[in-house]
Formats: C-alpha cells, structure tokens, sequence
C-alpha cells in the first residue's frame, strides 16, 4: 500500500485537523469528536442542514459545510457510520432554535444511528426531521443496507436543502425540497480499481488488469456485473442508459448532469466520459440546464466514475443556482 | 493500462470537447484548434490574459477560463508544446485591443513556441508580453528545460494576472504582477507512482513497492531522488522546508500554501499532508494567510503531492482574493 498517510488509525483524525488547518475561518472540529461544524454557527434564525457517514468520501461531507449548504458534518472511521452520541452532539451543535434536517444515506448503519441521534436531541428539545437519500440504481439491496444505496446524488440533496434553510424555509420546507430532489435524481458508477482501506492495506476486491467492475458502491463493496474492460463512450452509454431508463424521464425535460470522480481518476477522463454522456442525454431529447464534472462523492482512491441525473424544476433550478460557500463548492 | 478513455490518440480532443460540453455558456474552441477561450470574450477594454502547454495537467490550463482569470488556454498533446500557430491564433482570438500577456511554464519547448507565437502576433498588430514562471526548487536544470521548471506556482500567476486585468489594469501592470508573483513563489513536488499516458499506455519511470520518488516534475519525468517509503509528515517536511529554504523566508511575513495533488491522489491524504504543512511553516513564524488543498496542477493520474508556497503583500493579497469564476476556480 503506498498512501500519503502516516499511522493508519489517525487517518480520520488528521485528515480532519488538515481540513480545519486549511479553512480555519470556516470549519470547527467538536471537540473530542469527529464532527465539523461551521465555524460562524449555528447561523441564528435558520434551519440547519447536517449529514454524515463514513469517511473516505472526501470532500464528502465535510468539504460542503458553509453558507448555503451545510452546518455540520460528522464522519465516522473510514466507510463507517458515525455513533449516534456524536451525531447527536452535531444536531444541538446545528441547532439554532429552528430545527434541523439531517440527510442521511441509506445505508443501515447511518439510518440507525441517526434514528437513535434524533430521538436523543428530541429529548434535549431540538426539532430533527430526516431525509435518506437513496439513488443508486444499481442495486435493490446490498451489503450494506436493503433498499438503494445512496451514493452522489446526495450532493444535490445538500445543495437544495442547504439553499431552502438559507433562504428562511422552515424546517418542513427544507425537508420537503430535499426529497423533491431524492424522487428526481438517480445514479450508477464503476470501478476500473477497487479501493484500499488505510487499515487493510490491500484492495477490497479484486479486479484483473483486463476487467471492470459496474454498479460499484462507495464502500470498496464489488459491484453487480464484472465485465471486460469497456471504452469511455461505452461506459457513459451503460451507466447514462441506466439512469436515465430507471428515472422515466420524458422528451424536453430539463435535468442537472453529474459526473463524479471515485477519488483516483484524473479529471480529464472524466470529461471525455462527459463528453458522451451529454450526447446521450441531447439524444434523449432532454434539456441539460447545467453539469457538474469533478469528485464530489469518493470511495478513497478509487479508479472510477459515476454518472448522476437531476430531473429540475424552476423551484429546484431556483436553489441549485442560489450561492454557496463552501471549501468544495462555490457559486 | 486502465483508463476511461477511447482512442488514446483521440484523448486530448474528446477531453477538450467534453470540457466545453460541460460549460458551453463559458468555453469555446476555436475551431480545427486545442485552443479553448471565453465563450463571451474578447473582453472589450481589457487586457487578454493567455496560458497553455501540454494536456495531461487538468484542470489546468482550460479550467482556469474565465472572469477574473484566464482569457484563452492552448493545449497540446499529451505533455507536448501546443504549437507556435495554434498559440498565435489563441492570441489574436482572446485580444480585445488592449494586448495580451502569455503566462509560459518554463519548458523549452513552451517557451519557444510562445516566442515565435508573439512574434506572429506582433505582425499582425497584437500587443504582446509574456511572463515565465519557475517556480520548481526541485532541479535547476531538467531534461525539459534549462533553468528550473513551472509547475503548480503557475495557478497563483493566472490568479493575481487575471484579478489585475479584470480590475482594468495596463499590459504593463498586468505583466509587473505577475511577476511578482513569479518572484515570490516556490514549489516541490512527490510521487508515489509513475502516471501512465495513454498513448504509451506505461510508466514513464519505475517506483518499487516501497519507493517513492522526490523532486519530480509534472511531465512523468523522474524526480531528484529515490528514497524508500515516506509517512505523510516526512514528505510533507521535505517539500516544505526546502520550499521555504530557497523563497528565503522572514520570520512574520505572510503566504499563502498550496497543497497540490497530482491526479490521482485522494484529496483525504492532500488534507492529512496539509496539517503538517501548517505546522511547518507557523513554527517557521510564518502567518498563513490562506490555503489552497485540491488537484491544480495534475500529472494525469500520478499519486503524489506538491507542496507550494507564495509570499505575498497587500498587492497580492488583493488580488488573489478578488472575485473569480472559472470552471476550476470560484471565489
């Protein structure tokens, strides 16, 4: 394993001290824990939004933590759940007397622990609602959780609710619009390589030099059909044909395109990706109002791409398009 | 060799196509050219500011286009000088009349074609100046180059040029900051592999399982040194401190860091390389004005870092927090 890391178990740790170092005037770590917050929260009179997860998936979730986005973010060891006492802690962190919204990714871990976390700030008198975003179409039940996994599409999620909470919704607001964009927004990816963890040293799965792997999720889990190595455009033509088929979308809709990066591939081939899956989508007769190309949702150094569609309204266009500020994301 | 690529001679313009698939309200080839400008520019009344040099370091130089910074980026093949034509035509497409600087990496090759770019230029009426950055501690001579090498200091050049253009300022203003900059900055680089290009479809140099290499350019030229497996902490005190070495830093002088990933790197190892980045250069009495963490200047899909810093002034300072908004860039 070759990985610009010192002891394996700091990982975490220091990955998030290096985060807080680089944005001093906007992350906060709870002490004691391996939750950030906004440096300047919570933002009185707003509604927070708060996510969490395993890490490995930076910038994910950490790197979106700021205005018009998210107010906290709370990571567990690598592609492990955060404990529901530290989770709780980040709600009445958030919390600024308006309730907060936690966007969840479902996976059993991180629903049952944010469950437990809700029903502990409940008792502290903080309002919770919770939303679990679930938009890989690739599997009905993994590893990890029954029903989909939720994978990139989570970004979109955190970028709406994050706009409804800025822009004074109430906290009903603010979950009614993140799952507007869960119903609209599904996701498939692959790997050329698979992961490998700080801890083990070694690769998650196995892939030979002449193989890929499809319907792959953001823990190193394998995926769902091991193939020959496939060109870019082949690529982009299976996992835009499945998302888009999976989402029923109808000739002139307007959609957001994503095409994230697994952490290890360069951002060139992402775009010759990108190049085909916008080809597909026109072919499709439907409008791209905007595209987002670079590693948004990561499975640490993974070679690999996943292809995200949005379907938009003018309310979600309206909050896609609001500003933001975050380390990751700016507009 | 596993890429999400088609033809590997095909790379560099289906890369560049699926770059202004994704911002098509930003970016425009000139046609039968590598050559990508402002969708809306020439900018009436200000001066151009232009960059180019070999594909394979995105998102530099294209992603770089935009308000506030880059007027027009000219690429090549793979790690190949655009051509002298090729750059005077993105020359004269990006002037508004008011001339152009071009901001060269020291490479022969890049330095010679930009030459002969501007004596063409010249001819046919376009203002022309040029800055060359060189920014690399890491060798004074290289197989490209004679002198030291430009790589990821260039971002901050394009940054403070751009900001002092966008602000109204004259060629030689433009031009004077930049080299300010130049002057002020210093970079070192690592790799823990080889990248692989994809016409090649190989490593350009071999690194054992336990070796990395420091000291290397971001052409997959090999580095100064061969060295066994480093943590996080040590490479990051070798980068920096001969980085701070050779910019002869003062105690309470301010400068901005640049954690650079090189492609493949995940940007969590980027962050845990930054925290004893920060470390270093406060105990050096240094006051960290801002910090940089993320893929700039990549090598296609090499693992690996550098670490830059930039003195800067009140001048500087000024214009590297301007308002900027390019595909790679926002702030």
């Amino acid at each position: 394993m070759k990985k610009l890391i010192n002891d394996p178990s700091d990982y975490v740790d220091e990955m998030l001290d290096g985060m807080v170092a680089a944005y001093p005037d906007r992350l906060r770590r709870l002490e004691g824990t391996k939750v950030l917050v906004r440096a300047d929260g919570p933002v009185e009179g707003k509604v927070a939004v708060v996510s969490g997860g395993g890490s490995g998936h930076e910038p994910t979730h950490a790197g979106f933590i700021g205005d018009g986005m998210l107010d906290g973010a709370a990571s567990g060891e690598v592609f492990t759940s955060p404990t529901a006492n530290e989770l709780d802690e980040m709600v009445q962190a958030a919390d600024a007397g308006e309730g907060v919204l936690c966007v969840v990714k479902n996976y059993e871990g991180d629903v049952m622990n944010f469950d437990t976390a809700a029903e502990m700030a409940d008792m502290e008198g903080v309002e919770v609602e919770q939303v679990v975003v679930n938009d890989d179409v690739a599997v009905e039940d993994s590893l990890y959780t029954s029903g989909r996994r939720g994978v990139a599409g989570t970004i979109f999620v955190h970028k709406v609710a994050g706009a409804k909470a800025a822009e004074g919704g109430s906290l009903e607001e603010v979950k009614e619009v993140a799952e507007k964009a869960i119903d609209n927004v599904r996701t498939m990816g692959m790997a050329l390589t698979s992961c490998i963890t700080p801890e083990k040293g070694e690769e998650t799965f196995d892939l030979g030099e002449d193989e890929i792997e499809l319907g792959i999720g953001i823990h190193g889990e394998p995926g769902t059909e091991r193939t020959d190595l496939m060109s870019a455009d082949e690529v982009a033509e299976h996992l835009t044909t499945n998302v888009l088929d999976d989402l029923e979308v109808e000739d002139g809709e307007e959609v957001v395109v994503m095409v994230n990066g697994m952490g290890g591939t360069p951002l060139s081939e992402l775009f010759i990706v990108n190049r085909k899956v916008q080809e597909i989508v026109s072919d499709r007769g439907l409008d791209v109002w905007d595209t987002w190309v670079g590693d948004y949702m990561t499975s640490l150094d993974m070679e690999g791409c996943s292809v995200t569609v949005l379907r938009v309204d003018d309310e979600l266009k309206e909050l896609l398009e609001a500003s933001v500020d975050t380390p990751a994301l700016k507009r």
